[in-house]
C-alpha cells in the first residue's frame, strides 16, 4: 500500500507503522471516529505528523487499516451446506462490524470514503474484498453441489449481506443476537438457490 | 415534531419553516453533507441561525427532515405478489437514495445519528418507519394470500433490503439498473416464502 519510491533519507520503521496503527485503533474505541485526529494518533504513537502522512492519505485511510485488517486471514468456511457456510461468512461480519473500534468507527469511515471519490472507488476493492473472496469461495462449492446456479450474482448478495449486517449493527447499534447470523443466512441461501 | 411550549413572542411563521428546508435540500446537493452548515443554511433561506435551532436540535435533524419527508405519502403496493410488491417497495427505497439531495447527504447523515446516541435511537423510528409502514403491509397481504408465515420477522427483511440498497447506491454510489429492485426482491422473497 506504501508507494514506491527511491530510498530517501531513513528507511520507515516497521514498528512507527505497528505503533500508529495500534493508536488509531485505540483512539477511536475510545473517544470515537469523529473525535480521533491525525494530531491525536501522533501524540499517542509518539511519532510527528509527516511519519503518518508520509504513510497514510489521511484520517480514512488509517483508520481503515487500524479497524479493518485482521479479516484477511478467515478462511473460507466449508460446512457441507450454502446456507450453513452463509451464516460462518455472517458470523464473521458480524463480530468485526460489532468489535468496539469498528463498531465506533464504522460509520463516520464509510461516510468519509463516500464523499470522496478516490476513496469512495476504493470501497468495493479494499472494504469488501476479503469477503468477497470468501463469498466466491463459498459460492463456487455451492455451484458444485448444485445448490445455486453458475451466474449467481455475488456482488448483489455481498452488498445484501454486509449491508444487512452494517445496517442492523453498525447503525441502528442493536446488539447482534446469536441466531442473526443463521436467520439472515437461511433467507439469503433460500432465495439464492435453484434446489 | 416541534416540542409544546406555551405561545411566547412571535407565533413561528410556516413559510419560515419551509425556507429552511428547501435551502437545506439545495445546499446538501450543491456542496454536500459536511459542507453544510447551519450558518450557510441560514444566509440561504434568509432567517436567523436562532429561527433554526428553535425548531431543530441540529444540522443532523434539519437534513433528514429536508431529504426523507417525501415518503410518507408512498401507497402500500399491491401487485398481486410477494415478490412484485417487495420489487415496488424497493423501487421507492432506490429511488429515494439516489435523489441527488439523499445520495449527498445519506452517509454522513448516518453517521452523525449513529454518533450520537439520542438521534441513534431515533434512526429505526423515524429513517425506517415509513418503509416499515409499508412493509408491514405487504407482508400482510402475503400471508393472507399463504405466501409467507405470520412470524416473518419484520425487522430482519426491512434491514436486509434498505441495508442492501444503502450499501449499493448510498455508499458504492454504482448507479441502480432498471433491474437491481426486481433482483433483489425476488431474491428475499424467495428467501422467506412457504410455498
Amino acid at each position: 500500500m506504501s508507494p514506491s519510491s527511491p530510498p530517501r533519507g531513513r528507511p520507515r520503521d516497521p514498528r512507527s507503522h505497528e505503533a500508529i496503527v495500534s493508536a488509531a485503533a485505540e483512539l477511536v474505541a475510545e473517544v470515537g471516529y469523529a473525535a480521533t485526529s491525525i494530531g491525536a494518533v501522533a501524540a499517542r504513537a509518539r511519532v510527528g505528523k509527516d511519519s503518518i502522512y508520509r504513510r497514510w492519505s489521511g484520517k480514512p485511510e488509517l483508520v481503515f487499516e487500524a479497524v479493518f485488517t485482521s479479516t484477511d486471514l478467515a478462511p473460507v468456511p466449508d460446512t457441507g451446506t450454502l446456507a450453513g457456510d452463509l451464516a460462518v461468512l455472517l458470523q464473521g461480519l458480524i463480530e468485526e462490524f460489532h468489535a468496539p473500534a469498528a463498531a465506533a468507527a464504522l460509520p463516520g469511515l464509510l461516510a468519509d470514503f463516500a464523499a470522496d471519490p478516490v476513496l469512495k472507488a476504493r470501497i468495493r476493492g479494499e472494504f469488501l474484498a476479503p469477503s468477497k473472496e470468501r463469498l466466491l469461495g463459498v459460492f463456487e462449492r455451492a455451484v458444485l453441489r448444485g445448490e445455486i446456479a453458475d451466474e449467481t450474482p455475488v456482488d448483489l448478495v455481498l452488498d445484501t449481506l454486509a449491508g444487512a449486517v452494517f445496517f442492523h449493527i453498525g447503525l441502528v447499534g442493536e446488539h447482534p443476537t446469536a441466531q442473526l447470523a443463521g436467520r439472515l443466512a437461511a433467507v439469503v441461501a433460500k432465495g439464492i438457490e435453484i434446489r
